[in-house]
C-alpha cells in the first residue's frame, strides 16, 4: 500500500492522452470529457476479488490488471461499441506491495494501449484482507446500432465467435500445479487463456456495423449461463445443438466429461455468443470475415417459456442458468 | 449474499427512469444513454470498505448506502456538475443477510432521488471477509463552468461553504458507544453529519454559474489536506486565518484540542473549499445567498513553495497534509 497518496497518483497519471477528447484526467475531483455526437455511451463495471475470482497461485499482478480490465472491455464489445476510458477502485491489503500494485497497473495500461483507452480516474483505499479491483468502463456505440440482449426472435440462428471452456480448463491446470509451474505448450495456451483473455471488440464492431438486429452477450459466466440470459431477456427457448459446438484443439485430450463442463460451464473466455435472424446470417458471416473473425452456427431460437435446450442427435435435455464460480468444481 | 443473481437483478431494476436520456438501464452488458449538447461529461469513483470506512457499529445499511453514493456526488460537486447517473458494484460477505443488503440499495437510491439520478448498472460478487461497495457516477458540466483544483492563484480570497469537523466528531462518539445508543440532539446532529452527510450540489451549482475562475474541493479527507491539495495542483501557499474558521455550534462544548483537530483533520464532511478572485468574490457570495447557502472567508493565496498555513493572531504554523483514517486517532 503506497505510503503517499500524491505521490502514487502522480506516479498513476500518464503524460498524455491518447483520446482527444479529455478535458481533465486524473488529478481533480472528476474526469471532464466531451462526447462527439451520432453516438450514445457506455457504461459497465467488473470487479475482480482475491480468492473469489483470483489467487495469487494463479494469476501474477500484471495478469490480474489485465483481466479486471478486458472482462469489462467485453461488455463493451458485447454492446457493439468501442472502449474508451476507464476508472479504477482497488483496495489494497497492506501484505501486497507497491511492486505488484504496479504490476496491476501495468497489465490495465498494456491492454488499454491496444484499445486506445485512457485511464481518467480512480480511488486508492486500504483492505483488511483481500485485493479488489473494480473497474467501471466507458465507451461508445453508434446509434444506430443495437445489440441488445431482449433482441432474439424464434427463428433466429445461434453463433458463437470462438470455442468456449478453454478459459476453464486454463484455471484448473493452473490451481492444480500454481502459475509457476513448468506446462507445456498446449497447458500454456490454456492458461494464456484465463490469465490473458482476449475481448472480442473488433467482432462486436463487426456485428454492430451490420446494423442488423442482433442479441449479444460475452461469455464471463459460461455458454450455457449467457445463452439463458439471452433467452430470459429476449422471453424465448435457445436450443444448441452438441455437434455444432466448437470444441477448441486444446481440449480434445480431455476426458468428454471434462471437456464438455468446461464448454458449457466454464467462464471468462469472454467471446462472443449471438442470435441474428437468417437473413441477416450470411451478411453477419461476411462482415465478421473482413475481420478474419470466424463465426460458428450453434444452434436455433425457438417460441416457448425462457430456456436453455442442447440437443444431442435425438436427445435433448435442458441446461442449467447455473453461474461459474471460480473455485468451486463446476 | 443473494442467492439467485438474476431475481436479485430484477428487484434491483427501477420501474422506470428520471432522466430521459436512458437508453437501457439495468440488465444488459452496459447501460446506454445520450448526452446532451453544451455540457461535458464528469466521471469519478469512490469505494467504501467495512472496518477501513465504517464498521457495523457505526453505520445502518441505510447510511452505508447513503454516504457511499453522498461521497460520489460530492465529488461532481466539487466540479460545479449535475449527478445525472451511477452504477454500483458491490461485494458481499455470507454474514450480511439479504435485508442489510436491500437496506444499503435503499439508502442510494433515497439520495439518488434528491438529485434525480438513475442507478443504470452494477456488479454483485462475494467478499470473503469485508463489505465493499464502489460507487462510480457520472454527471455534466457546462462546457464554459472550470472549477479546478489548479485555478487558485495569489491573491485569492479562501472560502468554505459550511463549517467542518462535526463528521468526525459524529464518528468519535459512535466509536465510543455504539450508534444504536441513547444521544441527545446535539449529538445526534453530529451523528447524522457522519452517518447522512450532505453533498453541496447546490453550492458547486452557483459557483459554476459565477463563470468565474474559481478553485474548488470537497472536504472528504479533512481541510488541512484539501487544502494542501489546492495549494499543491495550483503551486500556490494557502494562508488560512483560525479566527475566521467557522466552529459548528454543536463542537463548542468540546475542549480546544478536540475541536480543531476535528476542523482541520477531521474527513467526510463533503462541504465545499474554494478559492475566488477578490473582484468575483462579492458575486460568488451572492450566487450562494440565492440558494440560502452562507460562505465563509477563511483566508488568502500566496505567493510560494505549495503548502498550508495557519496564522492566529501573530503566530503561524505549516499545517500537515495527513490525510484522514477512520479507525485511528487523528
Amino acid at each position: 500500500m503506497p505510503n503517499d497518496e500524491f505521490q502514487w497518483i502522480q506516479q498513476l497519471t500518464p503524460d498524455r492522452h491518447v483520446q482527444k477528447h479529455v478535458i481533465e484526467g486524473i488529478g481533480d475531483d472528476a474526469a471532464v470529457f466531451g462526447t462527439e455526437s451520432g453516438y450514445y455511451q457506455l457504461l459497465c463495471v467488473d470487479t475482480m476479488i482475491e480468492n473469489v475470482h483470483f489467487k495469487k497461485k494463479t494469476m501474477s499482478p500484471e495478469d490480474i490488471g489485465h483481466k479486471a480490465l478486458a472482462a469489462n472491455i467485453s461488455d463493451i464489445a458485447a454492446m457493439g461499441g468501442i472502449p474508451v476510458f476507464y476508472v479504477v477502485s482497488i483496495a489494497v491489503p497492506s501484505t501486497w506491495t507497491d511492486e505488484e500494485l504496479h504490476g496491476i497497473y501495468k497489465g490495465m495500461s498494456n491492454i488499454a494501449d491496444t484499445y486506445q483507452m485512457d485511464m481518467i480516474g480512480g480511488d486508492t483505499v486500504s483492505s483488511p484482507h483481500e485485493l479488489m479491483v473494480s473497474i467501471t468502463v466507458y465507451g461508445k456505440v453508434e446509434q444506430d446500432a443495437s445489440l441488445v440482449r431482449r433482441n432474439a426472435r424464434p427463428g433466429d440462428y445461434v453463433f458463437l465467435t470462438s470455442p468456449t471452456g478453454r478459459s476453464a480448463a486454463g484455471l484448473e491446470l493452473l490451481l492444480k500445479k500454481g502459475r509457476l509451474s513448468d506446462f507445456n505448450d498446449r497447458e500454456k495456451a490454456l492458461i494464456a487463456c484465463h490469465q490473458r483473455p482476449i475481448p472480442h471488440v473488433q467482432a462486436g464492431r463487426a456485428a454492430a456495423q451490420t446494423k442488423a438486429r442482433i442479441a449479444l452477450n460475452d461469455i464471463s459466466d459460461g455458454l450455457a449461463s449467457e445463452a439463458f440470459e439471452l433467452a430470459e431477456a429476449s422471453n424465448v427457448i435457445l436450443e444448441l445443438y452438441k455437434d455444432q459446438i466448437p470444441i477448441a484443439a486444446e481440449l480434445r485430450l480431455y476426458s468428454e466429461k471434462d471437456c464438455w463442463n468446461w464448454i458449457l460451464y466454464g467462464g471468462e473466455d469472454f467471446v462472443l455468443l449471438g442470435t441474428v435472424s437468417p437473413s441477416d446470417w450470411p451478411r453477419l458471416q461476411e462482415a465478421m470475415k473482413q475481420q478474419s473473425i470466424e463465426t460458428y452456427w450453434i444452434g436455433e431460437v425457438k417460441e416457448g417459456s425462457p430456456h436453455v435446450m442442447l440437443t444431442d442427435q435425438s436427445h435433448t435435455k435442458i441446461l442449467q442458468k447455473s453461474g461459474y464460480n471460480h473455485f468451486r468444481p463446476t
